[in-house]
């Protein structure tokens, strides 16, 4: 009974089995492969955009990457203050970036809104005092498993534009999102006013691949020396797109999150139904966030359950339950039956 | 006729094969995992000595997150003109240390003396005017196909530490320069005064693995952290780790690199014994430098053997030829039997 | 009736002076120079301590400086959410350190406590995924014109050393806070725990000086290497260093700061008199935080009144008016007829 | 007899007198004050050009703040292997930019060719592994006392931005050069191709007051956070720019300049007559760079005379010796008398 993160779980089968597939022969390398190349022509067609795509080994090194990218080092970017980027990276946005601000923004499910960035962006205007506020930064699920909906991407786009700001998005979870939504990869993105985005896959299935994703092209050739320059050009390329690849082929990776988001539903609803346990945030992806009398977390954790206490009150704790693409099914029939004592 | 990089070439079948037996179950992810446990006591038995190992996916990585953890901000690096941190890693080691200075030093063969280290010292003794001379760095083997011989290593790391400086090794060919000198890794490492390494596995087998070794374990909390930092910390480390194991296990990296340096000695003696046709540098690792006539090399290119004019003079140039681990025996034979013309 | 800012008056014409008498003759440059080493000597005697002592020009130079030599570029300075580190100084911090996390902590006056630092410490706990605390930074006299007590900065500093942290203070109003407490340099620092300090000149009575203190000398020859690194190493330095010797003879600091302060409570007082008008702070040294009705704020800036709406709600706004060792005694009278209207 | 640096004597009596001046009433602080404003228009109608005027206290920050806003992190900048920005600001540039490469070319005289900037620029043409060539640095008068003409800056700029860079001058002893030239500031800058300027007045007779000047405004408003930032913003800002304002008043920086430069030429003159004495580089500017025999090296630091033994041979040292705007004409003399023996 492993709930403890999507990165327990190993790598899909076919993605292994493209690694062996990519072994053959001699490559260009450092990206300039083949298997690279048409990545980047799948993710084109996937987004009905052109697209400039950088593969990279972790979700870090894609966000920070990308922020550092559309934020001067005397730049702010906003976020959630529950966000990946702001508390789970030691920091690398600040370092990618050369000392750019994080501002850390309250809001309600993990969730930015336009009125807490303007209420942000007018503390900030000071002049050079503060740092010049360049992103704003969403997480696609978010860190509570809630997921933003089109509008309220949209809403948020319209405001960072408004200022002059560009809009990245966190996709780590990009496909659990996407597959809750019921939308295409456009309307998640660039048609919602999305600028960069850090596209996940390892948490869905890879080994150890993301790519970083800009909607507009002219970013590419100053964003491929960053990438070099932070030690994340990896020579063998084509072992990392060859993931990439096999996760977008015959659209594995809608199945794995469609496959993960449905069991965490499973998990959500037996779970709600227990009297004392309650649901923090709706379950909208592949995380569920649910509170537990302590007893109740003690006991399980005493079982051999693995999950967070990722709140903790007196008589209560916030567990997080993250099911994976590959969580076996019994393990959430088994947990659920764990909890009901 | 592919001799133009050992990054040209794929993986070790044992290599790949090890990620797939990796894959069974769930593990700890960011490198708590039993593999890479596995891996560091491996290392500390094969070096010898208690050591502290941190995967990381390239040589860049490697290499600019151990200067960083050596060399302050306002501090200087000593290494060769020619090496790959000064020329082949767009800055990184300026990017990680916070802007430390390179000093880049004269030497012939790609070698640095303790002559010029003392002289290249000396002038940086105008107090907090220079950057404070921090690390010394060498390449083992070097840019240029040529090893240190252990009492050189000794020398410089001599030099190195009477002056309060430590001693870094660049050992993206590492296996290469150990079965060319015939020693231990312990002897042409910690024994003769090297305080950090950077251990490559990717040119000689792997897909993308490396490892940052410190001989002084006192290094390693702080180490996590500047991995973490720079999103260099792969979230299903084990499989990173695999890589490393299957390389080391039943000595496959020393077979890998006694395979590609004996390919690379007859090519050397091949192409040597062509009139007009001479070696730029003896051959000692599996790099070939050799002086072609540019007629002749204009006319390999053109039968499609790849390989870099290192350096271009109006008669000639010095061609770079890189055997590796997996380079075709029959390919060697076919460009001396090219090059006769 | 300007108390925009302590800045927005001139210098003491004693510090003026000192100007001139420093201009004879050749000196060593970059701080070698005769002057510089009398103003550390004072600093020791002042401090009854060894120090130390590097002149710079601005607060946020020594704030940023100060903190890069305690907190590496993954660590985390814990700090008030409305300090001057946090809000006013571009996220210097962040990029002197080469991208330390600035965790801004809540406390009521503008002030840390010990059960906050505690707190947050433990939410860093989760290995190298956050930055690694390191420093505690205070502000005495705070952003809000209030005063840490003798045993809340040891109470403070013992928490930040069970942590392994160093405690940093900005003494932007170093003066204004030592006058108002009535003890000795001494007990205000080092006794209490602090381990750096960034010692204010300017705002009460230089043109441009402050000088970063540390009480542990062992620190001084790194520190030179980050100021001159940072361009803050002034080559004609006799001519800042005579302003602090200026400040520092014949007590002129504790002179310009009591009188500043004393001014204050005189406005403290007269405006808290005034019905519809209160305190938001106690007035503990050179600034006035107080509550005004919004028409009555709007009618006084009318009539040429110069301060910083520091809060703003719909009813009423919190004005900021500080008053400086040159503000004159006419202009604070003026200030509270004109608010009694 | 102080030779030593330009650093070693202090200011012009105007200068400081400015200072007093500046001292009345209060003023809006960080730049925005009138006398900061007075001397934008000044450089303005002096360079005959829209200028962006950023003053500052060191050429360090100067050079460093000027470069980062022109290099990007993942950029070089080329400049003279003996310049001050390569060999005496402990590597400011590199921490400013966030870590990019100060590619340090050969010239004679301490000067940059189009030639030299061709040939290492065609070095880095190897895509994202070696850094972007952003910036050609050229430092008026050199870091040996010789002088750009106009036309080979033209040279040098063509150069540059025939390849994208832009060009940066290091004017730390600007005016000399000026005189020297007999030319227009406008001619030795902007008419020539200089993009922005490090425009010193601390060696030439102020305390602290450098400015950087841009010639295209629309880099002035990212500039003035980035200065911040650095902790370079003054507060009091006023008390710079009272220097800069004096300084270009009445023509006293083209005074003090001239005086240095003829100066240096009696000195150069005098020295070249003896016997075994060899002028090593020109005297253009109040530089000068004379090879002496050891001995009478060695005689001159016993009898009292101050200055660097810049080259050091077997037999003979290259003494460089700076004549400033206030170095007493006899010293000149004594000195030539002391050297004749």
């Amino acid at each position: 009974m492993n709930f403890i993160s999507d990165n327990a779980y190993g790598a899909s089968p076919q993605i292994l089995a493209s690694l062996t597939a990519a072994n053959s022969g001699t490559e260009t390398s450092y990206g300039e492969d083949a298997v690279t190349a048409r990545v980047a022509e799948k993710l084109a067609a996937i987004f009905a955009h052109e697209v400039a795509v950088f593969p990279v080994v972790t979700g870090t090194a894609a966000n920070a990457l990308a922020l550092a990218a559309l934020c001067p080092p005397y730049g702010a970017v906003f976020c959630h203050k529950d966000s990946h980027i702001a508390v789970d990276e030691c920091a690398a946005p600040e370092f990618f970036t050369g000392g750019a601000k994080l501002a850390q923004l309250d809001g309600d499910d993990a969730k930015l809104t336009p009125r807490i960035i303007e209420q942000v962006h007018a503390r900030f205007g000071g002049g050079v005092h503060s740092p010049k506020p360049s992103v704003v930064s969403i997480t696609q699920a978010t860190e509570l498993g809630t997921i933003y909906k089109l509008d309220e991407i949209r809403a948020i786009a319209d405001v960072a534009h408004k200022h002059g700001m560009t809009l990245h998005m966190d996709g780590a979870r990009f496909a659990n999102a996407l597959v809750s939504l019921g939308c295409t990869p456009a309307e998640m993105t660039w048609k919602a006013g999305v600028d960069a985005l850090s596209f996940g896959a390892t948490k869905n299935g890879a080994l150890c691949a993301e790519a970083v994703v800009f909607f507009d092209r002219t970013r590419a050739e100053e964003f491929a020396y960053r990438r070099k320059k932070a030690g994340h050009l990896v020579s063998k390329m084509r072992f990392i797109s060859a993931q990439l690849e096999a996760y977008l082929e015959n659209d594995l990776w809608l199945a794995n999150a469609r496959r993960a988001n449905a069991l965490a539903k499973v998990l959500g609803d037996g779970l709600s139904a227990i009297p004392g346990v309650t649901l923090a945030t709706p379950v909208e992806a592949n995380g569920v966030f649910v509170w537990l009398p302590k007893t109740l977390a003690a006991r399980l954790h005493k079982q051999g359950a693995k999950f967070y206490d990722w709140v903790a009150e007196p008589e209560r704790i916030m567990a997080r339950l993250i099911v994976s693409f590959a969580t076996p099914e019994a393990d959430v029939a088994k947990f659920i039956e764990a909890a009901k004592g």
